[in-house]
């Protein structure tokens, strides 16, 4: 597989350094530390400090979503890698406005180990750290066992949730508060089409054959649970959405956002036909949607599918949802 | 090549009933048009109605760039090629708020014929129309033959400008004129690293070799205009920007917005690095970048590859670039 770099050990770095110089009205790289990014605006004290992250190749997540509404900082970790607990610690010194920092992430064993470990540090400095994992991934754990579950395209919606209420100015145990409830709102499933290759390698993946696709991928380039025949965009929309609400059971009323979240390669053609027949089915159940998001959040290179993720909103939910943003790679007004 | 679609023939009426079912507070269909897809906002009497269009599989051009500070309504044609002239008449007369209307367009055969046809239908109607074709692609024509050139990203630009100027109560003549000079400002070429595929074939628009790349793409699969090995991001964006440059000479002190636009597979890891690039050759140069676009703006479907943009912008076109624009697929504030 081809890619536009130079040699792969830089790529990330190169990355985050093209990206500060695009927007440097929002972000600027950490004197001490390059793979801590960071808002160029002024810290804003009384503030909860945001701090998202995890590997690179997810782009527009984690450091595009800087910026005003979203997030305060983001550490980057190389490419489907934690970010290691210094560019985490120094993010967080960074955005504290003394509220205290909350640390948000897909679950991952990498990224808590990293993470948490950052957090004692600054807690011995006397910074106050909560921790939210994300675990929107239908696919990757049962419903018993939900606390397991990956993090995936949800993520973007939790931290856009919990990025509002902090920008509203709320204390770190309501900006907590909001994420989880955010969190227990959410639900995701995936489709893959085709594979994604890292810099080190420009190996697939994966292998799927041209008349296959795999229910159930992850954001990494991992393969599915799920493999079988290609099937039509309804299809697989039906496959998706059935999964979510057999999870999280919806009702006529409900209120929903929906996500169609393209993985780096599918066209915005093919998440429209995705989401018109989300938006029929959703229509036949007579749950409303209330905000849709289609288009790449929350990617894996240049991965083929996506995934839907179904939010149920309460006022509260909904308002935090409808939330100006303005980040480099994500605004709404 | 996959997709996700259902029946080949009905993907680009699928696609549009899932946008304008995903963004009703924006877009909406046309009642005697299903291919025109106009504001849902009543029409501002007094301003400049603003039509934009061309075949379907460039989103978010076209159809996603409606809205406040962009333009109007948009004919939505199959993949990849033009729309007939009734939706586009149908779009005029609903855009129509007395002040005439400007269709702008890349440079293509089949869209100057129907577009035209459209505007002498328009006329006879009373609605006097302007239009302006977008002819940014370096690689398609020399310098002297500069009126063949087609319009591949940079028309974003173009339209961009001209629907703030709308937006802002400029007269048609002054609308015209100021598309006029942002497309005699803007220069793009492209690098293809890999082929799309339209739905009804699924089959690669062209072949390239594992080491292979082409400079001076299209943007409907077509092969470039000089093939050779693959090379870096950096020698890329060297070649991209030396052959902008040489058409459009820059002084220390010029000031530009540049775009590096993703063909639809492209990770926008590899557009950040090759902006990366573009930056530090425009600083060597003594040219400041005033705004930049680095993300999907007109795509290719699945495309692999990008362009470099380059605007050159005095104080008017520098204040348009700048201007917020709030669309379901592309929103600055």
């Amino acid at each position: 597989m081809k890619k536009l770099m130079n040699a792969a050990n830089d790529v990330v770095d190169e990355m985050i350094e093209g990206y500060v110089s695009a927007y440097p009205g929002y972000v600027k790289i950490h004197d001490k530390n390059k793979r801590s990014v960071i808002s160029s605006k002024p810290v804003r004290q009384g503030k909860v400090g945001v701090v998202i992250g995890g590997g690179s190749g997810h782009e527009p997540a984690f450091m595009g979503l800087i910026g005003k509404g979203f997030v305060d900082g983001v550490p980057v970790g190389n490419v489907f890698a934690s970010p290691p607990p210094d560019p985490i610690l120094e993010v967080t010194r960074s955005v504290n406005g003394g509220a205290g920092v909350i640390y948000m992430y897909g679950n991952y064993a990498g990224d808590c180990m990293n993470f948490d470990m950052a957090a004692e540090l600054a807690d011995m400095e006397g910074i106050h750290v909560e921790t939210v994992l994300v675990t929107d991934d239908v696919a990757s754990a049962s419903k018993e066992q939900a606390h397991r579950r990956r993090g995936i395209a949800g993520t973007f919606l939790v931290f856009k949730s919990a990025g509002a209420a902090a920008d509203k100015g709320l204390p770190l145990d309501e900006v907590v508060r909001v994420a989880r409830k955010a969190n227990d709102h959410i639900r995701t499933m995936g489709v893959a089409l085709s594979p994604c290759a890292v810099p080190q390698t420009l190996k697939p993946s994966f292998v799927l054959g041209e008349d296959e696709m795999e229910i159930g991928l992850g954001i990494h380039g991992e393969p599915g649970v799920e493999r079988g025949r290609l099937k039509t965009a309804d299809e697989v929309a039906d496959e998706l959405l059935g999964k979510i609400v057999r999870d999280m059971p919806l009702a006529g009323g409900d209120r929903v956002a929906v996500m169609i979240n393209g993985l780096g390669s599918t066209p915005y053609m093919d998440l429209f036909v995705v989401f018109r027949r989300v938006a029929r089915q959703l229509g036949e159940l007579g749950v409303t949607i209330h905000r849709s998001f289609v288009g790449e959040f929350v990617t894996s290179l240049e991965m083929g599918g996506c995934s839907v993720s179904v939010m149920k909103l309460d006022d509260e939910l909904a308002e935090l949802v409808d939330y100006p943003a303005d980040t480099p790679m994500y605004v709404q007004m």
